[in-house]
């Protein structure tokens, strides 16, 4: 009935010829360059009237050329007469000024939902947004998906012995105790305190970790300071061994270099974001989330060839 | 009564200090910078609380930065119930997108006028827009400038004899117009033709140039490749100097050197556009537009501390 289609701009073109190939289909055919003056340049080159369309782009860094390049091809798709347009963003960026931590804070999160709603995505399919109560700053629905069980799925295949599952944070837990329960393994939680202000941080384990080779999750590796804080301290606190697993790596600054000459024996990452450095760290383990998102756009797909478009207002 | 404050990103810092200090009042105080992964941080160190803010930020290159810090400075105002937000933008980027000059064009002046609205702007004071339509496209109220006055006084200053002006194009009769009148000069019209298709363009030069110092007016020169050949066609054509002026220098790419090595005497611009090249031509006269800014703010402030915000809708 109305076609199935996939574009993508520059920030995950790999990621998105496997999702095409995942679902069986030839990727849409589009150009996203730039002008001279580096504004964005958009060239649909086949026809999506009618069709329902997927553009595969995660708003990583160059992150406000990345979130651009999505909204100019949006607007292209909408005067082109998509039927549907649906963005699907492995890795939703901006995603950590959520709230009014500070005042005079503003709230990117929220901002960045506008922009895409308002340039005319109708629909939103993403993975571990930083934090879960940005699927209601969009008007639009919102398929989120988790990479924890992509993430459980290796460890598993590895048979690490006497696992423990690690939290870096309180705000993590959720997320660990969910890998936990994948892989049958205990909890514990890195609880960090300052005793007095301008004290350092002191790391407290909460949790049974000695001898045991703790698995280290968190959503998001940015300049990778926290984690590699924490495997010290996991190290030190008797831990036999160290890994240390995200969705989304960030792997900002010195993220590279810390990790390298941290105490982690591998970081185990998934292709929401590409590895950009030039001199990425020797630890990492990239696993593929083609097929995940493939099925959540199959998914979607279904529901609408059945059914109008669900608007929420 | 309430009180006006200007703020300023990282286009035209320099610039909108000048704006304050026409004006009279110290800059509203605000950092704007980025985190590792290159995400804007946007933090306001003032109250904003019942003011009329005014932000001066050109969507000039690097234009997505550009206009990203525009965005989430306008959404940390709202948040910070500043009383009114208007934005000032000395050159709005994206414009020469201004409607589907080829089938599935996006229409990125209207995308990021949608955008500026959705963050929360609620006036916009701009100048020299590439197409006076693209006013149309705001739902806010446009304070549209003209950077024609201060081209023309600078050349009434210089005295020069016989003088031409010259539009490179059709399209750009109207400007020309209006600078040949305030210089009381005659006025000449470069017409390109291709002839066939395959054949290079042939520039016709409709008007008497002959013995004259010609003045090329343009609102935009961006690699200067088209006013660099009609400089070329008016030297061959008998023109006596050749003077080129614009109120917007992007000056992308091989611009500068495409300048420095043309047969025009002078480039003649403003400074609604900061000169970024580390090896600028030596021919760049630069015109400080910030007293007409200064008092476009000014009027519109008188405005809004006598009435409601105007709202068109
Ligand atoms: N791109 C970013 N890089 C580093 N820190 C950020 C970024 N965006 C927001 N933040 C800060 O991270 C904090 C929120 O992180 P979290 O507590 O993990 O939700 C806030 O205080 C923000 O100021
Ligand atoms: N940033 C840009 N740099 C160069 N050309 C552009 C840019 N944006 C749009 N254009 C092209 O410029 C043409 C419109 O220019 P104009 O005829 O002067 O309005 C369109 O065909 C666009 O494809």
């Amino acid at each position: 009935d109305s076609k199935l289609k996939i574009f993508t701009c520059n920030s995950n073109p790999k990621l998105a010829h496997q999702i095409a190939d995942y679902i069986g289909i030839p990727m849409g055919e589009s150009h996203t360059t730039s002008f001279s003056d580096g504004e964005i340049q958009v060239k649909l080159s086949e026809s999506v009237r009618g069709c329902h369309v997927y553009i595969v782009q995660s708003t990583c860094g160059p992150v406000n050329d990345n979130l651009m390049e999505m909204l100019v091809m949006v607007d292209a798709l909408k005067r082109a007469s998509a039927k549907s347009i649906n963005v699907v963003i492995p890795y939703y960026g901006y995603a950590r000024q959520d709230r009014k931590a500070r005042s005079r804070d503003p709230i990117t999160a929220k901002l960045v939902a506008d922009l895409i709603e308002r340039a005319g995505a109708q629909r939103v399919i993403t993975m571990d947004l930083h934090a879960m109560q940005i699927q209601g700053f969009f008007n639009i629905p919102v398929d989120h998906m988790l990479g924890v069980p992509i993430l459980a799925q290796y460890f598993r295949s590895k048979q690490i012995q006497n696992p423990v599952v690690v939290s870096p944070d309180h705000g993590g837990v959720v997320r660990a105790r969910k890998l936990a329960d994948f892989l049958n393994a205990p909890l514990a939680i890195i609880d960090k305190r300052r005793p007095e202000p301008n004290v350092s941080e002191v790391m407290n384990i909460i949790g049974n970790i000695e001898g045991k080779t703790a698995i280290v999750i968190d959503d998001i590796i940015d300049t990778a300071g926290t984690i590699v804080l924490g495997a010290n301290a996991l190290k030190e606190g008797g831990a036999k061994e160290v890994y240390a697993c995200c969705t989304h790596p960030v792997l900002s600054g010195p993220a590279h270099e810390r990790l390298e000459n941290s105490p982690i024996k591998e970081v185990v990452v998934t292709d929401s974001i590409p590895i950009r450095s030039e001199n990425p760290t020797s630890k990492l383990k990239v696993l593929s989330v083609a097929p995940l998102l493939g099925e959540a756009i199959i998914r979607v797909h279904e529901e609408l060839s059945i059914s109008k478009l669900f608007e929420i207002e």
